[in-house]
């Protein structure tokens, strides 16, 4: 059984990483979308596996010893992590796995599986990326700022990464994605086995 | 304007190359396939641009001798090129361009061009592609068998490529060169401009 693609996407607040999966595992049902694990408390409407596996942090600190994370990182006293268990499962079935994390955790991510796809996306333009946070109309100027410069810091990591996708139109940006899969499984790193056989 | 990308798609004789690439450009109208040159005699049936560029070793050494190939070889006396020019003049205009050409070919072109994707291609096994030879019935075994020892020999070189492609089913084939095509607009390395733009 040959092992499935994993593939991790970061973004900016406002890339539309979130829609660009959507659009995608609509698509696509031979794909698995990795639910993370958090300390955090749920917000409205947030349910247990959907949006987040919500844990206590003695749960999260014992799934850390247990290494159960693939990779996993504290932002304002809350931990967020990565289940690898349900992850590694999939890709052994052959299944190609999305996880949608912060750079930080794609690196690390990369660091412990190195055949793991980084790909990061992108509004077409700075601009348009200030258009849509502010469009949102759900955050104060400052919260957009510090949003926008905080991309500024993200971008320099993505240099780091394997691919970009620009998601500008969403139906191209979900087929860019899809190429990448299929791109991926053709990587002759991935078929070495096969030319050593043949 | 983006420039389009150079893929080169090698494989034994019996492996599809030809019919891959026909499949493919029935369907992509956006794509330009390099014509050969060559100074061997056509053969029956055999018209000039459309099989080859026929020229004689004269117009051949002088094209050589003014850098007019990306890549030349020679075999059993006859020399074999592809013109550098068409081919820049089609990348400039944006336009991705394949080249259906062997083993030592792509490997000149990677040197020269080290932007340009190496795609190989195999039937599903050995024992496929020793089946493929001997059903087109018009060679001998011994033909047969110095093309599969060729293939063998070659088969060592496609580790030296980015991307291998199982021909089995052709629709699946040329999709995941069209995905390879795709995903390599998307690769880091040529969105570098578009980052420090951002």
């Amino acid at each position: 059984m040959r092992k499935g693609t994993l593939l991790v996407l970061s973004g900016p607040s406002g890339s539309g990483k979130g829609t660009l999966v959507k659009e995608y595992t609509e698509k696509h049902e031979d794909v698995f979308v990795s639910v993370s694990a958090t300390t955090r408390n749920p917000r409205e409407g947030e349910r247990y596996g959907v949006n987040y596996f919500f844990l206590t942090v003695d749960e999260f600190k014992k799934k850390i010893e247990e290494n159960g994370f693939l990779e996993y990182a504290q932002f304002c006293e809350n931990y967020y992590g990565t289940p690898r268990e349900s992850v590694e499962k999939k890709l052994a079935e052959g299944m190609d796995v999305i996880l949608e994390i912060d750079v930080q955790g794609a690196l690390q991510v990369k660091e412990n599986c190195p055949e793991a796809v980084l790909v990061f996306t992108l509004p077409p333009s700075y601009e348009i990326l200030r258009e849509r946070l502010i469009g949102r109309g759900t955050e104060s100027m400052e919260v957009i700022e510090k949003r926008l410069s905080a991309a500024t810091e993200e971008l320099r990591q993505a240099m780091k990464y394997d691919y970009i996708i620009v998601n500008d139109k969403i139906e191209v940006a979900a087929e860019e994605l899809g190429a990448i899969l299929v791109a991926s499984k053709c990587k002759k790193e991935n078929n070495i086995d096969f030319i050593k056989e043949f």
